[in-house]
């Protein structure tokens, strides 16, 4: 099995949908939330119907799963169990969620789906990218975004905004090489997906990242049904 | 892809354990509980250290996810997301309870394992037998039961057992048809992997049954590390 970055070739494609789906990626203080509110404002004043949400979670079941992963003194988890819950949360999220909003034509803003999966748990984890990627197509019947935003930030700079919200989920509190190999697991995937990747320059003002999304996305949307 | 039954043959082999892990599988009211407790108060008066365990669940991770499938009242829970949480807690489980005890040496009975996903998932949710049996093999790093008792009862009869029980949980609680299907699969997983599986009678008295497991696991026991 080679660790292929490229899944989209390999996997059934998604059923076209009029909706719109974009996901954003990066690592933790790159901007996702503040971009995401700042899209959909954009969106909305633009006459679109959005619908903003987040992994894991964005519903009951996965909500409940996210706070047996993410919060301290749940004892052990391993590897496996951690990228197997997380799928699980994607399905329910797939399936209850992201699917139907699209099929209303709405245009749906995800904070971190299928290649944080692929990052933290495939590369971040070593569990292979491939592996958690096809666990994670399985999960939500090949359901991919038709663009994923990746705010780029240099590492260093992404920790110190993390760092400076508060104390530390369990993803959170990582050596320096996860947080290495995330991000170069990110540039890579990228990389091997132009089509469905827009890489945006985090570093820059609010406004001026902003700017860069809206541009993106904008060239992306769908018509609206 | 085909939907294999023998899944042996195309996974990576177990690893030798000291230990031997024996399943039970079969219907709701099929006698699984009682017979593991006939069969542990044997195993240990001859002097054998057992450890006796159940899916989902055996981990506090796992009692956990279990409680999130098997209650009511959780909401909507859709097929994929349930044999992903089925999978996440046997992933669990077989890294931090079963693993670890085989290597110690001791026999590990557990109430249901991957052939009870394959059956209630695979068949009965119509996932596909390969593909949930793929799932768990991926989650337990291909940890397969040196012998799996399958206790066989009529279908009637078994359902009959699990109402006086009382309350249905939500597994419990399924159609006719769901029942029959399986039934049907852990007759054909059975058959196709003779090698690892004991069919035994559910139907006779309870001192019959244990006569017949017993003779089964003893024919299968490893030396005593």
């Amino acid at each position: 099995m080679t660790d292929s970055l490229n899944y989209k070739a390999s996997s059934e494609p998604t059923p076209a949908c009029p909706g719109t789906f974009i996901a954003f990626e990066g690592g933790d203080g790159a901007g996702k939330s503040t971009q995401v509110a700042r899209l959909r404002a954009a969106l909305e004043s633009a006459g679109l119907s959005v619908v903003v949400t987040r992994e894991p979670g964005g519903t009951e079941i996965g909500e409940k799963l996210r706070s047996l992963v993410l919060d301290h003194g749940q004892g052990t988890i391993d590897a496996r169990t951690e990228a197997l819950i997380f799928a699980a949360s994607r399905a329910a999220h797939a399936a209850q969620l992201i699917r139907p909003a699209l099929e209303e034509g709405k245009v749906v803003l995800c904070d971190r789906y299928i290649d944080s999966s692929a990052a933290y748990q495939g590369a971040g984890r070593g569990l292979g990218i491939e592996s958690v990627t096809d666990l994670s197509l399985w999960a939500t019947e090949n359901l991919l975004p038709d663009l994923t935003v990746l705010l780029d930030v240099p590492l260093g700079a992404g920790r110190s905004r993390a760092e400076a919200r508060g104390a530390a989920d369990r993803m959170e509190s990582e050596s320096d090489d996860f947080y290495a190999s995330l991000h170069a697991t990110f540039g890579r995937l990228a990389a091997a997906n132009p089509q469905r990747y827009a890489v945006i320059d985090g570093t820059g003002s609010i406004d001026d990242v902003h700017a860069a999304v809206l541009a993106a996305v904008t060239a992306h949307l769908k018509e609206v049904a």
